[in-house]
């Protein structure tokens, strides 16, 4: 019997008419000969809500303490869930990461899944019953219950698509695919058909928020193919899958816009070994999460100039880090910028295809767009742009790419 | 090192600002030389909401659902109170039912304490830390999570108390103690400073809502003494606590009434073996909770008047049984009478006082209350009243027997 893996997030199971919604898709999918397992989040902005209830508490609540409470929030989920399927008439079980068997490590709130025990799903799958499991949760050797970091439902329903050999794993969400660029900005963005595993990781990491990027590594992984779509309507939404030789004719298949960055430059680096090394070793020390990474040398390769683009939440931290390291280093000088964002280009097409840095570049000149710093790898051109600039850039690049006139298909 | 339970309810519990209070409480108890274990109930009325959400989706939810929705409700409060006492500066841990190893039958919604595991509490206590127990819940053998019944976060605590051998339970509420009768009606009721375990009981049994019977069988057979006190002062409560010679002297220490009752009487009933059995086996199988049952024979003992009574939200489903029942029995004839509330006198020195039945019964007739169905046990008597005569009846009686006046103790 196939099994099918769906994933409800929070905006699909906001209120009791979304989770009879939800439900529905389930049994229509256990009616078509499915076995069906069910991922949910928890409902609308509760996890919002729990984070603001422990802030009230206390500023730094206790990381394990955060994870008992907001794992209450997937659970309510999955009960509500199985009452809605129960009240359809169907049968169905709802299950905690405890209960299932999902094993993590303990680095509460930013947990990494260790192992999933089939067994307790695949009882209640023979015995007839739709699965319903609490996303984001796991638990650790000793019992202690952790989570996977914020958005990580996803992560949990690849993760299970992965280990019970899913024949797809759905993503219901309150857009109906990924599009090209985010339409709030560019109003000719278009919606992707087919795209790769790889463009999609870029594409994520770049910015484009629909997908959290661990559930795509499961994805590519374990060759599940991942379908983001609609809860609201039967369409068909985008298939993040493997690559096909289709998709090398495009060039570009999206562009991303990422704000909210601030550019850490750390000017005249001595050019030795090591010193690259301890900067980030320190840098990471202190739980700064670091995006992007440029460095170039001058002066007969005896310095450097050296700058990475951090959450503009953390830059006041990642400043006191480097003037730290100065004098030990012999750094010349800290600046931080903290007004930029950054537009990338992303495409698997982009390996065999000549002139994109150029395109880019020139439609960003066309739009009087400056660009401060630009880093490229096999399948991304990134540049740092003015905060203000953001959005201009964005719908500039998307248009020089032939993506405003495209059919809304990567594939043939 | 001695160790103390403390139990707080949803009530001491709706805000930050009460959770730190009991917070500081525990922490108090701490540095007063104490390992300290607290229970927590669902914050205000959590539980409540949570219910209205699941009729939202169902009228008629499978209870193991239900289940797995309500204890979410305490695993939030267990999180937020450890929160409030990191923030202070001291250890805290909250533990999950299944995490304690709290193990209950399997009955959803009403499942039975069978075993609690010191091993964990005692690892925890060792350690220096302030144990937060999740009150309500609890885990079956196979893993399923299970609730004791509302209401029955003072059965955690109680059974707590009475496994760690603990010198008080402690049970943290709105009100001061428990009264010589419900302050909202007899404006002179007092607080009772110290009351027996059966007393108390039989206090609960007829409508005096302050505790959970259960707890109270807890306390009683582990000889572990309950202090039921207010979250918001500092003052004493009400020690319930094994009987002592003081108390004896007292002959009614409180009076309850229970409203919202419906009379069941079933008329010309054959006085033969078994129909008593018979009718009651049919009622508890439709999950009706009987109050009182009362019966009187006549006709040189060939016939019975039987009648009990239930909650009045009940009554519909007895009378369907009970008519069901009539043609089969032989029963002259089934009447429900709706508007009933049932007057309560308790005290353990009744059983060797004479005249507290006449002179609760002159007291009701000076109040012009006509009563209906009398029933007597030990150390309680009780009358069904119309339910408008209710709270009259009570003040009447209260001051009938001294309340009024007494110092307040039940003690020497």
């Amino acid at each position: 019997m196939p099994l099918i893996v769906q994933k409800f997030g929070g905006t699909s199971l906001e209120n009791a008419e979304k989770i009879h919604r939800a439900a529905r898709r389930a049994i229509r999918a256990k009616l078509e000969g499915y076995h069906v397992v069910l991922v949910v989040s928890a409902m609308g902005h509760t996890t919002d809500k729990l984070i603001a209830l422990a802030r009230e508490i206390c500023s730094d609540p206790p990381k394990r303490e955060l994870d008992m409470l907001l794992t209450t929030g997937e659970q309510v989920s999955i009960a509500l869930m199985a009452m809605a399927i129960d009240a359809a008439g169907h049968h169905a079980i709802s299950l905690t990461a405890g209960q299932l068997g999902l094993l993590t490590d303990s680095v509460h709130t930013r947990a990494r899944i260790q192992r999933i025990s089939r067994d307790r799903i695949d009882h209640e799958l023979a015995a007839g019953r739709i699965v319903i499991v609490a996303g984001f949760q796991g638990i650790d050797p000793s019992g202690e219950i952790t989570t996977l970091g914020r958005g990580a439902s996803d992560t949990t329903a690849a993760a299970l698509a992965a280990i019970l050999g899913a024949e797809v794993c759905e993503i219901y969400t309150d857009v109906d695919g990924v599009y090209t660029a985010d339409p709030r900005i560019v109003a000719q963005a278009r919606k992707i058909d087919e795209i790769s595993y790889e463009t999609m990781l870029e594409m994520a990491a770049a910015g484009a928020g629909v997908m959290h990027s661990r559930a795509i590594e499961f994805g590519k992984k374990f060759k599940v193919p991942i379908h983001v779509r609609s809860s609201l309507t039967d369409g068909k939404g985008t298939m993040i899958m493997a690559e096909t030789v289709g998709m090398e004719s495009i060039t570009v298949q999206g562009v991303t816009l990422k704000e909210d960055l601030a550019m850490v430059s750390l000017n005249a680096v001595p050019n030795t070994a090591g010193v690259a090394a301890k900067i980030f070793a320190e840098i990471a020390r202190h739980h700064i999460m670091v995006d992007d990474i440029v460095q170039n040398i001058y002066d007969a390769g005896r310095f450097a100039n050296l700058s990475f683009s951090v959450n503009a939440g953390e830059a006041a931290e990642a400043r006191t880090v480097c003037e730290r390291l100065m004098a030990e280093l012999g750094i010349g000088g800290v600046e931080i910028d903290e007004g930029v964002s950054k537009v990338s280009a992303i495409g698997v097409g982009m390996r065999t295809h000549t002139g994109i840095a150029s395109t880019m570049f020139e439609a960003l000149a066309r739009a009087e767009v400056n660009i401060e710093n630009i880093s490229t790898s096999e399948i991304v051109i990134s540049c740092i742009v003015r905060r203000e600039d953001g959005p201009r850039a964005l719908r500039a690049i998307h248009g020089a790419f032939g993506l405003d006139l495209a059919p809304g298909r990567a594939g043939p």
